[in-house]
């Protein structure tokens, strides 16, 4: 190999140090961490011969070094900087700073990745007032050169200067009233020179120094001004909002400015390769002549399609095309452009990768597959997995205008409108009278479950995105907003009290769990697809060939099922046993045996829900016919059947103060709230819940499992495949799950014999859910009795972390988010490195004592895309999730087989 | 080597197959789990040439292979049986079952460890209608041969054929009747034939079939009668109480009768080497001269003073003087011994390790290490350190005759008397004025303790021996009795009632911690050791030379950690400050500012609450001059600083409808409520505490640091040593760490320096209480910025085995221990395989990042001899545990480091 070393780029002329500034023609696309997206988009299509002003990038390593160095430039950075503005000089023949020719600049920042309208560009930079003299003689139009001069001036007080723009709007807005005119393209060159002359007023004003003549200055404190914007509270929010590194840092691109407002030859658009929004492959975009790019932004006058630029600039519309075919074929993806059209010469200023809807981002990786300009996998690497939930619900109609009245936390997507309704019972009586309605209320509990069912949205005052409402509204793919802290209900008045409008139970609403938006009236919807699209089914097919993961679901109700299924589940993951409990004909006979005193009453309350169970355990097995059901035997704190605590104290020293404590009304609360009292738990998630109670009341789990056999033997009579199942909750030692497996197994014997069956006829596994540190620390044990796992990740985190999921949220999760203590919410994402660790510990341990052990999750993280990444590597066999997200999960599952190629950790896929 | 195999001892005209028996001269002291203690003892006593009565001993293998078999003797027993007796019949020239010479035998049970009084013997077996007139011709006693024969049968129908021995009893008490005497000695023999008679009639009437005559079907019905015995009720509740395991099974040892009851010149006697109970070095037992064993037990005559046989029979003394002597060098330790006199000559019956105090064992073992029987090593290794707890406590006087109303859970050991108090405030108020009080309430709050400080004892209605009651109690060496179900309180009427009688508030009652007794009454009481008596100081000298754990306390207060450092403390592990927020002179101050809407109010009221911390820890530090002093910042949620949501609920009720909704005093009220709703929390445990409470109010933690740093310089002013270290609870990931330290450390340097104090003059190390699952798994993080752990193993236990301590308590924990699937309640012993394996991890993985990294336990396993164990295996540094408890664990460190000898894992002792 050549031994001699080559020049370093763009660093030719430069001393020892740091490389700060690459020209366009020294980048590339592959440096995007240094030069930022829109440097390396614009260093690339320079090197590509496209038609690109003149310019060189300031690098992302510059903007740390100016945090570093205490918001001052880097040592080194004003030298390259006069020396890159000498070489821009030779290349465009023009002098910065001189008036008879004078070069003139933008100065754009640009992040590794697209921060779209976060940061800070300033046009025209180089002009003064003799410069601006210069501009005018050289394009013989006075008027375009003061109108430069005047948005230079305007954008550096507003952005360099951080004066408020208003008083430049309102110096503006003076001279169109002086002149009589009603837009600005109107107002006469001697408007915008006597705008400039109180544009220098109020800069010398506003900062007690005059308007920066010197033009290096000007550039200096420009390019300061960018990397400032870097930490600008808006730009940190979008970061915090999209998950991007404070530690990036953004670049600046010098470019030497080319004008669209030159007159009718010239203009500036924006354009995709494809429609962002339906992925049609068909240029779109739109075009404004005479005009710079801020005007298309600011939406004074309306833009032209781009298509007819064609008939306006035939040429330039032609190499438009051109350039367009040759970027997305040079870069394989949809770009989004923007160009500017200069006296009949195009200039091409950004390409990037185009944002898209996640409807367009399928559609147009299908349609590059079918052009060969793609792989399969790479068409799956391209989608954003979690995009997809947006295919699932419905939305306000867009054609809709509306006022937000307030805006709640976005729990779980889709839009709803109906009736008010305050309680569950009426939510129920409502619906079932054909009224669509909203459940509002402070808070839920488990038992509005059954109003929640029959509501079409869940509005709460309290609670986060892993409260009950939000929880359970996400596994129904019911729309919920969540923690409108606003918000006041009134029950006794039966209203409710939101921005000042008071409405009554019975008014109409619209709740928007997309955005958290909640509206004082019933807007139109428009409703989701019932089935998986054609073309998305096509799509996800290809990911379930790549996929290692299993993706199941999480379904109470046969309706679940069925969903589950069409959407593409191979199983269910997680029946949760106790929402049956709460359906208004059992919640009664549920209470009758908490309440009993003798075992024979609780047998006989239990006798009566049997019948119950088996029908919802029918109904299940059926929709899934031949495929697995994991059924959790129950598993919450028998107090929360019963009503709440805080009811019956009220309502009991009400019934107490007006009836006296002889009174039977009040000596029957009075027994309710003495039950309630004995159950009541200081912690009751770590309290007589999971398969303590099956221990404990051994007829409880054995009337479920009854339940479950009667249900998978009838059926398999009929010739359906029923697959069920056991999943033993909360287990945390050897005997624990010894003792439960072995009341299990031996109810099925016994009922399989009562009804005549052989074991030959159905076969059940007993597995348990492993959501306890300890189960993993002991997994190998339990894995000698139990025939599979799955985690139950929820509750995993809660013990692992010490959060509980009801509490943390609305206390102090947020600001740990804020303050970066967690980088994300880990009951919305799994937190691999502790969470993470105990469920690799339990994999492992687990199959040491059993092999080809079955090994599952079905917490909420069985649908998060990065979540199921984990899952992946961790080689797990499959994820569960609702089942509106069981195509993110299929999409997840293959990218994640994609990133994790090789043989996965201690399994044995079969 | 010889190739030649010996006969199997014992076996040798044995076919193939268990060796069932053997003969106590094949037998020694080290088969004892194969013999039983007793069969063990009998054998060691033959082999050492003591005159033993000849006999055998049947193995707990059979007894196992008897339940094996479902509860049939095993295969060969019976044939290995009588070639035994036929063994016994040539060695005794005596004939089982012959009436010229019978042999007679006892059947006497004995497992691997002793179980006094709970399992069944029968003496006199080989009686029958023959076999008694041989016995009555041989001794020239009628009188004598038919009370024996009446003893068997009554014996053999209690035991063996379960017939209610009140039938027996009946029948003697008539017999004396009818003969007019006052007792069994004055029955004449035909009163005995007759009783006979009648016994055998009864068996018939009872059972259906005749009193057995043959003597070997007598033999083989002792013998499963005996192995029966294991499985009795009492000997099941006995096993679980003394944790000893089921699968242990007893051994029988038959043993040919001698007699004590057949003249003044034979007796029967009972003891010790030394003074069970004082240890005193002198032989202490009782003697009854005429009697067989069971009289003495039945206490029907005074049996004299063991050296009272000295005048008596001088010889048989003399001769037992030196047997015992024999038998206490033999075993190196004090002896228990059971032995008969028939005619003149002693034999003896048994011979064990005797039970003693705590007292008695340390001073044994001191004076034999004296005397040169045992090491030091030995003797540490000989008392049991749980029963040190016995000598710290105020006991009842035990001359006092009591009938204990209810028996609670012994939650906190000691006894207590005093007056009746309903609420913290009145016990607080009593107490002032001088009165002893005991504070009786449904369940404990932390509200509750400045009255459970004030108070000489604490009496509850719920929670179990982790409840807030116990927990608290003990931590401040207060006696408790917790969960004394039948107590109802009425606190309107301001009475008690329980057993049926009702007790007003101030009426004196006595409750022992100890045993879980509650007595109406105030019974006198003996107090504890206000410092280590001498002898006990020596012992725990030389523990001290022996371990390598540092034994530390927690305590909340001066008197506290003096008393620890009385009682051998080298340091406070944990000063929990929040306690010191519930003085009643700072609750209010504490409620404000958590009331408070502004950060400005907050700040006042935190300024008003640092003096009183400051004091505090002043005291401590200064009473711990020149050791080490743990503080942790604060750690419970608010809420638990305000009244209660239940008792506001109502309160707010009664005033909104006595008041209506305008009144003030109703408004008041309800702002309360809603401040107390807004931060009630579902399951407080996981909530928001810990630190997640320094750092959304880093306020509170500052004023905490200052007031230490304040209270220490000023101290170190005056010359103490303070070495003040502050501990951040729950942390769970490295930037929890990062933030409360960094904050900690800034306080620190802040406050030195505006007290013009350098870094030199105070150096302070910031740690953390690792007490969450993920805390063990990202230890080598924390260790990157904490200077110290110390494992909370409290709330370690509560995440990792997702119970919470104040309700599985009350729950299933107690069926979980009855029905074996926990060994031992978690909260009491460490649990090792699942808390114990996170510790190891955190141990190893905070010592990575920093090797030399002090560790400690600061939960209440600190204090618990088998947790102790564990911790010096897994190489922490100390254990910190209540202050009285600080004996136990100097000693359960010494004993640990004896068992667990050569170097620990992973530490660098220093």
């Amino acid at each position: 190999m050549a031994k001699v070393m080559a020049p370093m780029r763009g660093a030719a002329a430069m001393p020892a140090g740091p490389t700060w500034i690459y020209r366009f023609e020294d980048g590339s696309a592959s440096m995007r961490d240094l030069l930022g997206g829109k440097g390396a988009g614009l260093a690339e299509m320079t090197r590509a011969g496209l038609p690109v002003p003149d310019g060189f990038t300031i690098t992302t390593e510059a903007c740390l070094a100016f945090y570093r160095n205490d918001r001052r430039l880097p040592e080194g950075l004003d030298e390259s900087l006069r020396r890159n503005m000498a070489l821009l000089e030779q290349h465009t023949a023009k002098r910065f700073g001189e008036g008879a020719n004078p070069l003139l600049v933008s100065v754009r920042s640009g992040a590794r990745v697209s921060m779209p309208g976060m940061m800070d560009t300033i046009l025209n930079l180089g002009l003064n007032d003799r410069t601006v003299e210069g501009l005018a003689a050289l394009t013989g139009n006075p008027r375009f050169a003061w109108d430069a001069y005047r948005r230079f001036v305007q954008m550096f007080g507003k952005v360099v200067l951080t004066i408020d723009g208003e008083h430049f709007e309102r110096v503006i807005a003076a001279r169109r009233q002086a002149e009589g005119v009603a837009t600005d393209p109107q107002v006469s060159v001697e408007g915008w020179r006597a705008v400039v002359t109180e544009f220098k007023a109020l800069v010398q004003g506003e900062t007690g120094s005059p308007f920066p003549q010197d033009v290096y200055a000007q550039l200096l404190r420009a390019v300061e001004a960018v990397f400032g914007s870097w930490n600008s509270k808006r730009a940190i929010d979008y970061r915090k909002f999209n998950k991007i590194p404070d530690d990036w840092g953004t670049a600046v691109s010098v470019v030497s400015m080319v004008f669209g407002n030159m007159g009718d030859d010239s203009g500036t658009g924006v354009a995709f390769t494809r429609n962002p929004s339906t992925g049609e492959r068909r240029l779109f975009g739109e075009y404004l002549s005479n005009a710079q790019g801020e005007d298309v932004v600011a939406g004074i006058r309306t833009p032209m399609a781009i298509s007819e630029l064609e008939k306006a600039q035939p040429g330039v519309y032609r190499q438009f095309v051109q350039i367009a075919a040759k970027l997305e074929r040079h870069y394989r993806d949809m770009q989004d452009m923007e160009f500017t059209v200069e006296r009949g010469r195009l200039y091409m200023l950004q390409t990037r990768s185009g944002k898209r809807t996640a409807q367009a981002a399928v559609r147009i990786a299908l349609d590059m597959v079918d052009e060969g300009v793609i792989s399969r996998d790479e068409a799956l690497r391209r989608v954003d997995a979690e995009t997809l939930n947006q295919l699932f619900h419905a939305r306000i109609d867009p054609a809709q205008a509306y006022t937000a009245a307030a805006t709640g936390l976005n729990a779980s997507p889709g839009a709803a409108t109906g009736a008010i309704v305050l309680d569950a019972d009426t939510a129920v009586a409502w619906a079932k009278d054909g009224r669509d309605v909203v459940l509002v209320r402070a808070e839920t509990a488990p038992d509005d479950v059954h109003g929640m069912i029959a509501a079409r949205g869940v509005l709460t005052q309290k609670g986060g995105a892993t409260s009950h409402a939000a929880v359970v509204a996400r596994g129904m793919g019911k729309p919920c907003v969540a923690g409108c802290e606003n918000l006041r209900i009134d029950e006794r008045a039966r209203t409710i009290t939101l921005a000042g409008a008071t409405l009554r139970e019975g008014d109409a609403i619209t709740i928007d769990g997309t955005s958290g938006a909640v509206i004082l009236r019933g807007l139109p919807l428009i409703p989701p697809p019932s089935t998986l699209p054609e073309w998305l089914a096509r799509f996800l097919g290809w990911a379930d060939e790549r996929r290692r993961l299993g993706v199941w679901a999480n379904a109470d109700t046969p309706e679940d099922a069925r969903r589950a299924r069409e959407l593409g589940a191979e199983g269910i993951g997680l029946t949760r046993t106790e929402h049956m409990f709460f359906g208004p004909d059992r919640l009664p006979i549920v209470r009758e045996m908490i309440l009993s005193d003798t075992p024979e009453a609780r047998a006989k309350a239990l006798a009566e829900l049997l019948p119950f169970q088996r029908a919802d355990f029918e109904g299940i097995l059926e929709a899934m016919d031949g495929l697995p059901v994991t059924i959790r035997l129950l598993d919450p704190p028998l107090h929360e059947f019963l009503p709440p605590l805080e009811e019956l104290l009220v309502d009991s020293t009400e019934l107490r103060m007006t009836y006296g404590e002889d009174d039977a009304r009040y000596r029957e609360k009075h027994r309710v709230l003495e039950r309630v009292r004995e159950l009541h738990e200081q912690n009751p998630m770590l309290g007589f819940r999971v398969c303590r109670l099956g221990i404990v009341y051994p007829e409880i789990y054995a009337m479920q499992v009854r339940a479950i056999v009667e249900a998978a033997v009838a059926l398999r009579r009929r010739g359906v495949d029923a697959q069920p199942a056991i999943m033993i909750p909360g287990v945390g030692n050897l005997r624990e799950m010894e003792v439960t497996a072995q009341q299990a197994r031996a109810t099925i014997a016994q009922t399989l014999e009562a009804l005549g069956a052989g074991a030959a006829e159905l076969s059940i596994e007993v597995g348990t859910m492993v959501e306890l540190p300890r189960a993993c620390i002991v997994a190998d044990q339990l894995a000698s009795v139990a025939e599979f796992f799955s985690f139950g990740t929820n509750d995993l985190t809660q013990t692992t972390l010490g959060y509980s999921r009801d509490d943390a949220e609305a206390s102090f999760i947020p600001q740990y988010l804020e303050r970066k203590i967690l980088s994300d919410d880990p009951f919305q994402v799994l937190d691999r490195e502790g969470v993470g660790e105990l469920m690799r510990m339990g994999i492992e341990r687990g199959r040491r004592a059993r092999p080809k052990m079955k090994i599952g999750i079905c917490g909420e993280h069985g649908g998060e895309p990065s979540s199921v990444a984990f899952c992946d590597e961790a080689g797990l066999n499959y994820v569960s999730c609702s089942p509106y997200r069981v195509p993110i999960a299929r999409l997840a599952a293959a990218q994640a087989a994609l990133a994790n190629a090789g043989p996965r950790e201690g399994t044995d896929q079969d």
